[in-house]
């Protein structure tokens, strides 16, 4: 647990005339730099008359939001240096990128990272032209910005990183700006009830401001057309206190207006302190938020062509789309840029005026140089226990059966034990149903709402290391947002509901890719997931419960960040865990059931075979040495390895002579080239282990066209023939569900007798036993509600007699 | 627009003592039943004692909510036969599915529906067998239950497609409960906001009911746990004016408790009767809704084996794990069914009683017997306008230049206006973003919120066909609930957002494919997607906006209900879309752009184009009649086509005699084998477009994997090479990203070079010349900050002359 982390307290006076107007100052000069970004190729001081060669030829950025963004900016720096704070900003319209990049720049940062865009009217010059320009830097906030943990391109998920990010950075506070149109999303609009989850004492603190500037791209916004009344009552709905602030409209001065937000904001900030000094066991308090109403375009052309532009949704992307074109436009643009008064900003070199620059904090308290934001600078590893104490003691294949997921809960319990300020587990109320529940010997679901007895609240603590909401949205932000500030985590979910965070998962893949390539961003952990409750075992709950497609839907991001393993037993599956934990800048997938399965591998097999990620098991088969199998039989998943085992078991009694080969690979992107993956196969290595014109049989977990998608540069002449889940699915039996897939072993059998040239018509009695096995299969199970005793009690054991020494062979030299 | 339907009136008087008692025994039957279903092989109707061989081997099923679900459903039914209502049900916690298969079958409807399932003691073990049962049903509201529209397997989306169900249904209202599990997801949160977005007098109305029963499967739910005026607060800051209503936890009367409810749905009703009878011009009403907090597995055992069951998470699932293991679990089963008192229920023969029957409506005023609920049954075809009429006028390809999807706006105007009561578009706030804004010259979107000035209030109107809100979620659900309510529609997106909705997609083609198998539901209109703003023109707004993965995705789900379509151009366009709405049952998922674009295709051409899905463009390739080509160029989405063609013409000019092949393909799962997908081709068929054995350069819109994965069934030897995107974007031009992702015309030139093996060594200096055009490409972007003139404005036109009579061949006798 945390020591209570002292919070700065003292409320603060009111603005002062001149510290409104170096507000003023500051905000102008992030204004002009916006400006200048989305417009300027050159003369970026406008020291000579503005021409038309001075404009970019494509004007690409989003004016509507920045405004705003830099006017908080400016204030929460203020904040931050009269208070002494450790803060850090979420620009939830990540849009509005070019006014982060200025105020990055104000800060002194951005030199700093980017030693090239000096503090002189050429390095000016030169931020303005690299923005959103071919070679240069992207039109968001995106990685590339100093101080960025999200880039905000696809809306929703502002509150969640935030809250993320809080966790055990008691210190810290995370200024959240959500747009108007981000908070119609519905990511966002769960992400309020975040507060129930905060521990006031261990956690940071987020401060959401609502910025109603009123328009999306074509719309007004819905919360900005409610009455303020209602929408007071939502935000009190959700848990917060709001504070509402409106400027911008009339013709007030806006030194007042600073006056006017810097009150509120002390406000907001004195109820944080008060919040922060709280006894342990203080019901919830009451957060407050900020309403912050402002004209979309603020201080930009209030018309352009005659139509009102500011406070307008035309104000939203570039509103002089013009200026190169026309005269007209290049004068509003010349006299818009003017209107901030460049002379009074910067001096003759081009650097901003010291009496400016002072507004800022200095060192790591500048929100651009928090160093939680470069979260692998403060990033530590795990002291991790050794997962090989945690084994399951297994001296013959499949002798020995139990809950993989289970073991791996057990050996979660010590990792928390053993970090318990940087590790946490994140899922939507499925940790004990995915069986990693002897975590909670040593903690809890952290959980802030009511309490109303122990029997209820089952493991409901104030301070906890589960962090358990009914939304995958929110599981999957908080994770992000907590790795992405420097610690370590994971995410249980089933396997067909992961598919709602598709897209989450998409940005922060192509995150982590950009971030490979940017020289100061230090790796942080890798967002990893165990998918449980998956397709085979989802017989009771029925077909919108099984999909594989997580799979097929990840393999499509770079190659460098994306990993997934299919562990076959319990210690395949520890050993891939120590392996997920202790890497960097990946996003690791790997999926186990959770039921009663044997296990296949000794603790030392299974390290091997995870290393190795794909394995020949010798003693599965009945190869002779020195020769070529007549069939090979794949397999990746675990239920997938019990069908190719008890089909291999059918084979060798009664195919006496058949060269059988099993395959089986836990790290599922073995199987492409290693041309497409770093963990791919060269062809030679891949001939190993599926021989180059065998039938290759092979069993996989998900969606059968996958595997043919990653073996198209190894797989000439369709030697693959792939089963996996077709999608006919319902609610049945678990054996059933093989059968309407055409997985389960009988037919396994089925399919080597028909690809194996040399059995054909001389085992066609076998074939047709095979199928009044699935026959008879069906029919019990449709009369009795179970599978056939036999099917349910399969096991290997005994068939390979005392196998002890039995290896995971391999069959090429790599890794 | 509609007419004003009159709406039922009049207040009710408080219920009697002998309608309560009457509601209680309906209550007490449904209660019966679905016990009955998740527990009982045998014995129906406990005419014997119950022994352990009348329990179900597996015991499967969520009791929790149901009690709730069937409380509700009593009331509702009481309800709508005293004010003579037209309703549905939607039932958020799906998993809940004996209670809707009980009341169902209590309301004849079942029975009707399934003739097996008699009103008899025989029906009734029947009922209960098949519940969870291989052969059976599923266990969760699925399509196989009458009345349902919302299976609820995935949880948060029950509001949204409520308020699509009644969307032009001026007299329906939706009974819409929502688990309080459900209302901690994102989706569910913000669809609370659909009620800005309805018409009083032309839609129906949507009653939620928030199912407190206070606990999830491992958890307390939030909502349970903030104090009751914080959610009162809640509820009135979405603008909704909540009702509370607590039951069930005291020792209050059980008749007591059923008076009380009635009294507060009445109130509700009451309050809907008098908003319906509102002026057109009123503003937004604040729309009832009912907290409804009851325990959860109310009815059940208050304790097992000394642990709290009822009114705890442990009521969730089977209660009574053990009822055919242990004498004890089972005469708590026994006692648990007698608490119904079930000879009072039913008569000798096994049927519900007469009197108690009395309670449901009769006809299609029972929830379950709603027409709406199976679409398919009120479906009416649309009125289309000839699609020929808005034909870009091609004579020669390449010629013209049109914005593809802007003219395929103007086609929807008139769609709508053709169809003014069933049809409609949706989308996240970028249907003008989209260039489909044509569509606001005769209707715009609508829009109960509150409203400025004209300027500001784009198209804004109380009744409109369009509905904008900046939630995929919320269009999506929208969407489902309006189509699957027998009406036509169709979303647009961006192309990288519609992942966002990528697990709402599986559930909704998990229902068509299930109900492509039930007899008695008939086919509803496809769900139809517009994906614009593609990958390929999101220079602009960088990498987090480039994600053409959705196809991917969707090619998992049954090929039977998945169609994909790249249309090359306008015309292309306007074919693909007169194909999509005559359509039924499918999800049709559209590509294209919104950029201007050359016109390839006349209108005949592209009819032609489009029928056959796939087909060699003779007047772009150099093959010489009745000879094999050199190479085949495939190409699949407007820019590839570009790209492609532009290729073709450095060939052309700069290969004399090579023959080369264009393939253009529309229909994507033209791509696949015939056995795999309806639309796929014969090895045959194949052959004759892309040869059996010369190398295939394919030009592809999106991943370049999913080629390899449709083809896989006919690509030995690796005779395919395929470009696309993989992954490598940011903010630059748009001919940068085609070259970050080696699909510009130069990088497909090289690859010509390199594949035909004839070529390599000859055409050394032509490949070298490639390289120096990319190199002179990207510096010019980089120093310019857009593409070359040259590529800017290259086209097709004059190469191929006067040829007008050019056709679109085809290569096989396909369809």
């Amino acid at each position: 647990m945390h020591e209570g982390h002292s919070w700065p307290t003292g409320s603060a006076s009111p603005l002062s005339d001149d510290e409104a107007r170096l507000v003023d100052a500051w905000w102008r000069a992030a204004n002009y730099l916006s400006v200048g970004q989305i417009y300027l190729l050159d003369n970026p001081l406008l020291r000579k008359p503005l021409t038309r060669e001075d404009v970019k030829p494509r004007l690409l950025g989003h004016w509507g939001t920045t405004p705003g963004l830099t006017f908080l900016y400016a204030h929460f720096n203020r904040a931050i240096k009269q208070r002494g704070l450790n803060a850090l900003y979420i620009t939830g319209p990540g849009h509005g990128g070019p006014g982060l990049v200025a105020s990055t720049y104000l800060e002194g940062t951005y030199t700093e990272t980017y030693p090239n865009i000096t503090k002189t009217e050429e390095g000016l010059q030169r931020l303005f032209k690299q923005f959103s320009f071919p070679g240069g830097i992207p039109s968001h906030v995106a990685p590339e910005t100093p101080g960025s943990i999200h880039e905000g391109g696809e809306l929703g998920y502002a509150l969640s990183h935030a809250y993320g990010a809080m966790f055990d950075n008691a210190d810290q506070i995370a200024f959240t700006v959500i747009g108007d149109g981000e908070a119609e999303t519905g990511p966002l609009a769960t992400s309020w009830h975040s507060n129930k989850f905060v521990n006031v004492q261990q956690d940071g603190v987020v401060l959401p401001v609502l910025h109603l500037n009123g328009y999306k791209i074509a719309n007004p916004t819905v919360l900005a057309r409610i009455p303020e009344e209602e929408l007071a009552e939502l935000m009190r709905g959700y848990g917060h206190t709001p504070l509402f602030f409106t400027g911008g409209f009339g013709d007030e001065d806006v030194i007042e207006t600073h006056k006017r937000f810097a009150a509120v904001l002390d406000q907001a900030l004195d109820m944080i302190a008060e919040i922060k000094a709280l006894p342990e066991d203080a019901p919830r308090p009451a957060w407050p938020m900020i309403v912050f109403r402002t004209p979309k375009g603020w201080t930009g052309p209030k018309e352009i062509d005659g139509k009102r532009t500011e406070d307008s949704w035309r104000a939203h992307q570039v509103p002089l789309a013009n200026a190169r074109d026309t005269d007209e436009h290049l004068a509003n643009l010349e006299t818009w840029l003017k209107s901030y008064r460049p002379e009074e900003l910067f001096d003759e070199t081009g650097a901003l005026r010291p009496e400016i620059a002072e507004l800022a904090p200095t060192g790591e308290q500048r929100m651009s140089a928090n160093p939680i934001t470069n979260g692998g600078l403060v990033l530590r590893d795990l002291d991790l226990p050794d997962f090989r104490d945690y084994a399951v003691d297994v001296t013959t294949p499949g002798a020995v059966t139990s809950e993989a997921t289970r073991r791996l809960g057990t050996w979660f319990r010590d990792v928390i034990a053993k970090n318990p300020e940087n590790f946490r587990i994140f899922g939507p109320d499925e940790t004990a149903s995915n069986r990693l529940q002897d975590v909670y010997e040593v903690t809890g679901k952290q959980w802030d709402a009511e309490y109303l007895d122990t029997d209820s609240d089952d493991h409901l603590v104030r301070a906890g290391r589960v962090m358990e909401m009914l939304s995958e949205h929110q599981c999957e932000g908080w994770l992000e947002g907590y790795l992405l500030t420097g610690r370590h985590g994971m995410m249980s979910s089933y396997e067909a509901f992961i598919h709602i965070v598709d897209s989450m998962f998409n940005q922060h893949a192509k995150w982590l890719k950009v971030t490979n390539h940017i020289g100061w961003r230090r790796p942080i952990a890798s967002l990893n997931y165990l998918l449980s409750s998956h397709v085979w075992r989802q017989d009771h709950n029925g077909f919108s419960h099984q999909d594989p497609g997580f799979i097929d839907h990840v393999v499509n991001k770079k190659s460098e960040v994306i990993r997934v393993y299919l562990p076959c037993d319990t210690n395949t599956l520890l050993a891939t865990w120590d392996n997920v934990l202790r890497s960097r800048q990946l996003v690791n997938v790997v999926v186990a059931g959770k039921q009663p399965n044997p296990n296949w591998l000794s603790m030392d097999q299974a390290v091997k075979h995870v290393t190795r990620g794909i394995g020949i098991w010798e003693w599965a088969g009945t190869e002779v040495a020195g020769e070529e199998p007549d069939v090979v039989l794949g397999c990746a998943g675990d239920v997938p390895t019990i069908e190719t085992l008890a089909a291999a078991k059918i084979l060798r009694e009664r195919i006496p002579g058949l060269k059988v080969r099993v395959v089986n690979v836990v790290d599922l992107m073995r199987l492409q080239d290693e041309k497409e993956h770093p963990h791919g196969l060269s062809l030679r290595e891949f001939d190993n282990y599926f021989t180059s014109d065998k039938p290759v049989l092979f069993a996989y977990h998900g969606y059968p066209w996958l595997i043919h998608r990653l073996v198209y540069r190894h797989d000439f002449g369709s030697q693959f023939h792939v089963r996996g889940f077709k999608e006919e699915g319902t609610t049945t039996t678990p054996f059933d569900m093989l059968m309407r897939n055409d997985l389960d072993r009988y037919h396994l059998v089925m399919d080597v007798i028909d690809r194996v040239p040399s059995l054909g018509a001389r085992y066609a009695n076998l074939r047709q036993e095979m199928l009044d096995q699935r026959t008879e299969a069906r029919e019990y199970a449709y009369a009795h509600g179970e599978d056939l005793p036999e099917v349910q009690q399969w096991t290997w054991a005994g068939v390979v007699g005392d196998q002890t020494d039995a290896t995971v062979a391999t069959g090429g030299d790599n890794e």
